[in-house]
């Protein structure tokens, strides 16, 4: 399947020849810290010694999920085509992120409950089904399903970028994620089951059960990344995970935002380990489970704001440390342009 | 004297509104994290229910350290004066970032060991001293000279801003800084100290030991914020104590840097304590002494990064933090506005 196909090489050269030159800028060695490894780690990406970010391709993936049946968020599941509507016009987090850092902006309707209304013509509409099913009873989605949302994240990944964020949005999706990362991580629900969109102690004791019976149920699959995936994904989850193994075979590097965006990528990369290469981790969110899907995935986030708004806003945030690690890389002096002495 | 004089007051009434507005936004309520809350702060700054950045001033004051002598650096001192070059040929990292953030960008020299060349005419030449006096031996200055630094900090400070960022450079300086919090939190050397620009194992032995002895030469001081000032500190971070205690009272917010600003911070707040709610904290440096800084000053910074090059960089590096902050705030659709059901 294509998924499992090579990613891209990263550029040794490249990174070699950005350690020098971070090495003869007019700074202490290592005193920009980790702006110095974003540079050389773009460069690697680019190959080239002075890498440059100019073009960010946002796209944000909706899908709804049936297991909000079960009363696991405080929204009801018509937010999610209402806040596609918010999202083309302007009025999201993630879109007055993209306007002001000047993406390229898109969003997918993966699958919702409600049909899109005509004011929503900007969106694109694949829509492979009013939501999943409800994974306490059944999969979430058909196996052919699931291949036509990979499919789909693949298709509306860039073709080209110099940086990737993929967004998501879909009430009840922090089930859908806290489902995946129990599975892979082999861990209980209340270990990493989080409040969401902000659900009270009740609720989080229904939402911890309704994940357990889930798991239980779905038990026999856990070994197998893709089956995962189709128990307990949303459509929009699954996009993702298309998208990213397709940017990394592109050799577009993904700029990853919280929760639900780490389950997507920690799948990718069991479908495909090399992907993990290609990933970078913008924020630590103030959802519970992230730290243990950062953790397995070896991922050091760059923000620790107390954010947990999904969309890919984390990543938009943590978007211009990025743009500054390579202003300073590509436009600092070194010391012998300076004439200033170093420390030998 | 003026550092004592009233800071401005912050504005409840546009707190109260801007909190309302952040619940009143498309998202669950606090998803977005500290962002929500540096909307609000900025707007109690600005007395603006919708505040806006705009106005960025950066001035980064340099001096020279007599305590060099003792060889606490792994840099020549030469290296002040070359930077001060540096920053006004546009080659810093400050410099940089001062640029791509369109700041109103000055360097100041309080007093360097080298006179500043012909081709340094951008520079701001208060030059009270060729440095300060070697604070094991003696005070660093005199009454006079402490005097002279703290007025041309808030000569430079900027008369309106929507934000001020101070920088250092100054060779020595992360020993003068130690001292100030090590006479200011009245803890040993050997707990404060750390590598500065990139000391090996003996050499931070011996920049401890240099500390101690100057901590036990002016240890009648400690309980004078001022006196600490005058027997530790390089003009420039005087300049600066004198640059926040202006701006507060002038109604700008400062956002500091790393452990040389947050030295002078402390002091700034021992000195007139009103001065704390007009500051914002942007980093937390890999220079071992911040923590406690921040600490005394209850200061939750906003990034993590290993950085530790002093000059105003990690503040520059964190204002699109506050600048998105501001966005969001303003631009994104209330419920009402994008017809999105909440949460009740």
């Amino acid at each position: 399947m294509w998924w499992q196909s090579d990613v891209q090489p990263v550029s040794v050269t490249a990174i070699r020849e950005a350690t020098e030159r971070q090495q003869q800028l007019t700074k202490p060695l290592g005193a920009l810290g980790r702006l110095e490894d974003l540079a050389i780690q773009l460069a690697g990406f680019q190959n080239k010694t002075q890498p440059t970010l100019k073009h960010l391709v946002i796209v944000v993936f909706a899908g709804d999920h049936g297991v909000v049946a079960e009363g696991v968020s405080v929204f009801p599941q018509a937010v999610t085509v209402e806040m596609i509507r918010n999202f083309i016009h302007c009025g999201a987090a993630i879109s007055v992120l993209a306007r002001q850092h000047e993406a390229e902006f898109s969003v997918v309707n993966m699958g919702t409950a409600q049909p899109l209304s005509t004011d929503m013509g900007a969106a694109i509409d694949i829509n492979l089904a009013p939501g999943t099913q409800n994974f306490c009873e059944e999969a979430a989605m058909s196996e052919t399903l699931l291949h036509a949302a990979l499919d789909a994240g693949r298709e509306q990944a860039p073709e080209q970028a110099d940086l990737f964020i993929a967004g998501e949005m879909g009430i009840g999706n922090t089930s859908s994620a806290t489902a995946i990362a129990c599975a892979l991580l082999d861990m209980p629900a209340k270990k990493v089951v989080g409040r969401g969109t902000g659900l009270n102690d009740a609720d989080l004791g229904r939402k911890t059960r309704v994940i357990e019976r889930a798991l239980s149920l779905h038990s026999n699959h856990f070994n197998d990344p893709l089956a995962v995936l189709r128990c307990f994904g949303g459509f929009e989850i699954v996009a993702m995970v298309g998208a990213y193994i397709a940017c990394a075979q592109r050799g577009i590097p993904s700029l990853v935002d919280g929760f639900i965006s780490t389950s997507a990528a920690l799948v990718a990369c069991r479908l495909n380990p090399n992907v993990r290469q290609w990933l970078l981790f913008s924020h630590r969110s103030a959802e519970r489970g992230h730290r243990l899907l950062l953790d397995a995935l070896d991922a050091k986030p760059l923000l620790d704001l107390d954010m947990r708004l999904g969309e890919g806003s984390g990543a938009a945030v943590a978007y211009p440390l990025l743009q500054q690690a390579c202003w300073l890389h590509e436009q600092m002096a070194t010391f012998a342009e300076a004439g200033v002495s170093d420390g030998e």
